[in-house]
């Protein structure tokens, strides 16, 4: 396995995947087992694994009320949270649930509930026109949008396919008829428009259609959804898989929208799977629908998935959409790595699949999951930038760093290239917004993105990355943004170092800015430092502003920080900036300087040398924040002003402990003494002093010098390649 | 059990304990068993329980370095966190755990660790003359302050007991004599002022020299330090039980010094039961030593303290010192219920009861703590004001209101009377800051109080009370307040509604203020609420502030909110007001009015008619904090300016479910309509409607009068005695 990077792949190309342990290289491999899902007795034997019988116990209790009452299909209406709407949806989680109970238990009583059910939809649906509410684009007939509709209908046919053998001849030709055909046919012929995308929103159109397919014995249904209505392959479910992830099995929008949309695709595979396996659909595109599970496993840090973009930042891997997706893969490769994360999420699908999870668990086949480094590029080809995950340390002292050099992520994306999440012992220490939403929270703009996920979630400076003029980039215009992708540089670890590179241009006209991050573990210590560079080149003047959103209290810095206790104002009236207090400033001299801050247990010292940073503040979210809305986070920004480049050399260290129980402080002292920058040309040199005076210099070069010399102080100092430790 | 509260009892005393279940029942009985700890048989049995197993094996873990080296018993030298400090402080702990481990294991290597370690005191310890360090009132010997050394004596006694019987004659009499009596003779001579005091620096010096009495079969030592010098129980252990600890066992500072003081009187009273089991000493005055660890067990929620004065707010049930405590008491009663607290402390005290804990805990034995509603009266005859526990709901939906109607509380107490802490679902909902302090964290004051303990945390604005004219109660002195009870006027249970009332008189001159807090839980409901009446009564013009320090995010409100966003301006120059930043102002006009807030998964609905008040403030914590130590927490503040009296009438409440995981939220509306007060003379009325327009009316007595009678728009309600629904 290469361990160095090249000149050349540094300059132009992407490296790949270069670090392939554990997790990803079970992705990789996936080898596909014959008996994939529960068969009935498997079923049966399930119930009494905990997790299943929970899911079980649950499905059962929630399905118990309309066993005595009758079916409530009503003729369409409302729109979104009215009561047709909620009834439509009710509905289909009883034909799934309610033919998913008569799998497990035999029980007519289910299997009477779906059908008549569904037989009252044969009454309607026939006799229905599109939807009354004037609202969406795309109208269905159920629903006022015809994205609903097809949800519907991959979830009825879940149910139905578990208890239509069971039913005679004619209530089956009834129900196969005047519904799953009739919304077949909506599908392909009145919403073509949609089915034809290459989008998520089609892959729910899609799945439905192929679903039915197969329950029905209707290829043309299936090669529609396979290969697209004019069965040429250039629209329909395959195609979808090769544009709507990356070869890595990232989607560009992100971990929460990844979430969302991986339901369609994993569940229309799963049933691919069942009835055609010879179509190896999991094997398809080098394993896409395995790397998308995976992928989305590893983008999570205790749980919560990495809250990049317009993402609600509570979200997991315990979201419903994974624990489902989760059981489908297990079904298929049989990963105990998987079981672990499942054990974590809490419950098992009640599915075929989920059955086979609870019971490979209750069996004890569990096995750690390894979260290693890894590199996710972004663009249907891989060639749109790329999210770095670096880990470090284990157990409760597990660190990860996100640094994301991506595509901009359509209409969901923040604007926020080369920035970087940190994660230490449990908790996000340099933090991501994520969105401004109240996710179904009425009384906050009805649950919907606030205002303020444009004016401050989106903008540059919400984030840790460099901002120029005061302005967001791309001027925060996605229609802009959208078609710059990001130029990832590298990817890889020597020395110790694990180490990320990527270069921005055209965010703001005449800047080039270049970043590397990078986890440091010098050898025999388990105490990992990020290192951090910042570089940016112009041939005019600019103000730069460095932002750190960090999370916890502050502790001390090398500056002499003013509180602003007066009065308070905003630091700026647009881009983001009118949503930060100024709570004190401070002016910055030449060379190494610090800030320290404390977070449940743990102490962070930033040490930073910034050659043209002349002003530090310290700043509250919270201003021109009408409804209060705003979380009251904390931030340093380092700026420069007047300068015509930039450069930054940071390291952050984490350490100490601190138990309150014990009320025991220990190691609470930062080892490092300071941090320099010198450079020379395209090569960067950081020399770390640590308290004990011990030097350690880490050299980049930018450029493709294969050999670099930086001298510091008198001392030359020379390293080989894109990055290493210089001597 | 009386349910009601007569006239009388409202008016002038205290009604006790009404409200005796579960826990609060053992504690008045308190069954003394007679094998009340481990025998030597029993713990090396009890090494197989795997929390006494954990506990051994740390201890074990963190001598085994000791059993390498000579000890190291330097002459003293440092202050607090110095060398020779640190050092003789892990001697203590070498010998008592080295004993404890000799006790468990037979291990010789152990006994010659705690005899070489105790032997190289025996060199030193007669040689020393006072501690060089000017610092302290009380000089030690070993230590800069006396206090340490009898932590020290009381900690090193415990070991010695452990192995003293296992050495030969001559190194017995040695360590005897050159350590253990001639630090009795420096407690008792030397320092006699402290070993004097009824304090609890004081039960330290008594508990080493009493605990050394049995160890050595001294009985002169422990006369002295159970009846004091002179032996008249004017001094000594037992009377510090009868003054330090109220009737219900507790403890005047409040739960987070209570944790801190229990040790000494733990720990020697376990000495006392073992060596002369007919002293019957946890029977002594009514079982205060198992009422005290019951009481600090009881306030808590959640497994944390509750947060009252000077208060670590992350401290709680899992703290050491309440570890061992439960351990020494669970060896005397055998309550099942403390087993599954122990449990929740997630480890067991690695002394002969934490053994029996342990095994216990294996065998099964474990029975859920019950958490009643309780009545905590405050000063050593109960009459200083009380401190009332209501309790609520169960499961996650638990509830807790603590309602401060104490006394001052000494030096650490704060300007907070009659003022509450609701909990809700898991969180503190209406808060108390606890101390502004960041404990060993060296970069904050050395980890000692900061100087916004005194100019925030201490301020009556602080907490969730009525300020009057922008000052604290009593100014703010602690030598003005410490004299000035609360007078609590009662505490019972009626009608579904558990009810607290106080008074207060002389905090601000010619004010005063009642208030009375409930928790009702209406008939066939399951969604209790909190109801909360303030009454101030003058006879000239004040302004009057009442604050709600709400935990979560602003969501909606009756009145208009105008934001403050151009600049933020401090709510005033002192007494806490200085540290407020006004974030939003609203005119508050007459009639019912509501605020709302969300707080993970939960909504919150404070629904409040105040007739005087006329504006509404939302203030954000932070100003004037130079070193950015405070939390950015949220308030309400309800002001009536220029007004004689002062009434308030609140109805919180707490409803909705929430989950992020599955996107759904559920029952996200108040079922309240509004809350209306009326009055007639003493008579208050809360009439509150429903949604369903349903009104339930509560009423609250504060004279004397029997029934009493409040018309609102033309309907008379009537109730009978203090409070009650009215009809």
């Amino acid at each position: 396995m290469p361990r160095d990077i090249s000149r050349r792949a540094l300059g132009a190309r992407l490296t790949g995947l270069l670090i392939l342990t554990g997790a990803s290289a079970a992705m990789a491999a996936s080898p596909v087992c014959a008996q994939n899902a529960a068969s009935p007795t498997d079923l049966k034997a399930a119930r009494d694994a905990p997790l299943f019988r929970t899911s079980f116990e649950r499905a059962q209790k929630s399905i118990a009320p309309y066993l005595k009452t009758r079916p409530d299909v009503p003729a369409p209406k409302d729109a979104g949270g009215g009561y047709t709407h909620e009834r439509h949806k009710d509905n289909y989680r009883i034909i799934r649930e309610g033919g998913m109970l008569y799998a497990v238990t035999g029980d007519r009583a289910y299997l009477e509930l779906v059908r008549d059910v569904l037989l009252a939809y044969a009454d309607l649906y026939p006799k229905l026109s599109l939807h009354p509410v004037e609202a969406a684009p795309q109208k269905g007939r159920l629903f006022w949008q015809s994205l609903n509709d097809a949800v519907w209908l991959v979830e009825a046919i879940q149910g139905y396919a578990e208890v239509r053998d069971a039913l005679p001849e004619k209530v089956r030709k009834r129900i196969d008829g005047d519904v799953f055909r009739g919304m077949c046919d909506f599908s392909m012929v009145h919403c073509a428009g949609t089915f034809e995308r290459i989008h998520n929103h089609a892959t729910w159109a899609v799945a439905g259609v192929g679903m039915t397919g197969y329950v029905l014995g209707e290829p043309t249904y299936v090669k529609a959804a396979l290969q697209g209505l004019r069965g040429d392959g250039k629209t329909g479910f395959l195609r979808q898989l090769d544009e709507l992830f990356s070869p890595d099995g990232y989607y560009t929008e992100g971990p929460y929208y990844q979430r969302y949309a991986l339901s369609p695709f994993e569940i229309f595979a799963a049933f691919i799977d069942r009835h055609e396996p010879s179509r190896k659909i999991f094997e398809y595109r080098d394993g896409i629908l395995i790397k998308a599970v995976y992928g989305l496993i590893n983008l999570s840090y205790g749980g919560r998935f990495f809250p990049l973009n317009d993402a609600i930042v509570e979200k997991g891997i315990d979201s419903p959409e994974l624990v489902q997706a989760l059981a489908i893969v297990y079904g298929r490769n049989r990963d105990p790595q998987l079981l672990s994360v499942s054990t974590a999420q809490g419950s098992v699908a009640f599915s075929r699949e989920g059955a086979v999870v609870a019971a490979a668990i209750a069996a004890g086949k569990s096995q750690p999951f390894v979260y290693a480094s890894r590199l996710f590029r972004d663009g249907a080809r891989g060639d749109e930038g790329a999210l770095a995950v670096l880990r470090a340390g284990s157990g409760k002292r597990k660190q990860a760093l996100v640094f994301k050099a991506t595509a901009q992520g359509m209409g969901h994306g923040h604007f926020d290239r080369l920035s970087y999440i940190f994660y230490d012992s449990g908790s996000e220490v340099l933090t991501d917004y994520g969105a401004a939403r109240f996710l179904n929270v009425e009384a906050k703009q009805g649950g919907r993105y606030l205002p303020e996920n444009e004016t401050w979630a989106k903008q540059t400076v919400c984030h840790n990355t460099l901002v120029v003029d005061g302005r967001s980039q791309f001027d925060a215009k996605v229609q802009v943004a959208q078609p710059a992708p990001t130029q990832f540089l590298g990817f890889a670890e020597k020395d110790g170092i694990q180490f990320a590179s990527a270069r921005l241009d055209k965010a703001w006209d005449g800047v080039t800015v270049w970043r590397a991050v990078m986890l440091y573990t010098p050898k025999g210590s388990n105490r990992p430092i990020v290192i951090d560079l910042v570089r940016a080149r112009s041939t005019s003047a600019h103000r730069y502003d460095l932002p750190f959103h960090y999370r916890g209290v502050f502790l001390d810095s090398s500056t002499r920080f003013t509180p602003q206790s007066g009065t308070l104002k905003p630091m700026g009236r647009a881009n983001g900036y009118q949503h930060l207090w100024e709570k004190a400033a401070a002016d910055v001299p030449a060379g190494p300087q610090s800030l320290s801050w404390f977070l449940t247990g743990r102490f962070y010292t930033l040490h930073y040398d910034a050659p043209q940073v002349s002003k530090a503040y310290l700043t509250q979210l919270g201003a021109n924040d009408p409804s209060d809305s705003l979380r009251p986070e904390r931030a340093m920004i380092l700026r420069a002003d007047g300068q015509i480049d930039f450069n930054s050399a940071c390291v952050l260290e984490a350490y100490g402990e601190y138990d309150s129980a014990e009320e025991s402080a220990r190691d609470t002292r930062t080892t490092i003494h300071n941090v320099r920058l010198f450079q020379s040309g395209h090569a960067d040199l950081i020399r770390i002093t640590g308290l004990d005076l011990q030097v350690t210099a880490i050299g980049i070069q930018w450029g493709d010098a294969a050999e670099s010399r930086v001298t510091a102080e008198g001392r030359a100092w020379i390293w080989h390649g894109a990055f290493g430790i210089a001597a």
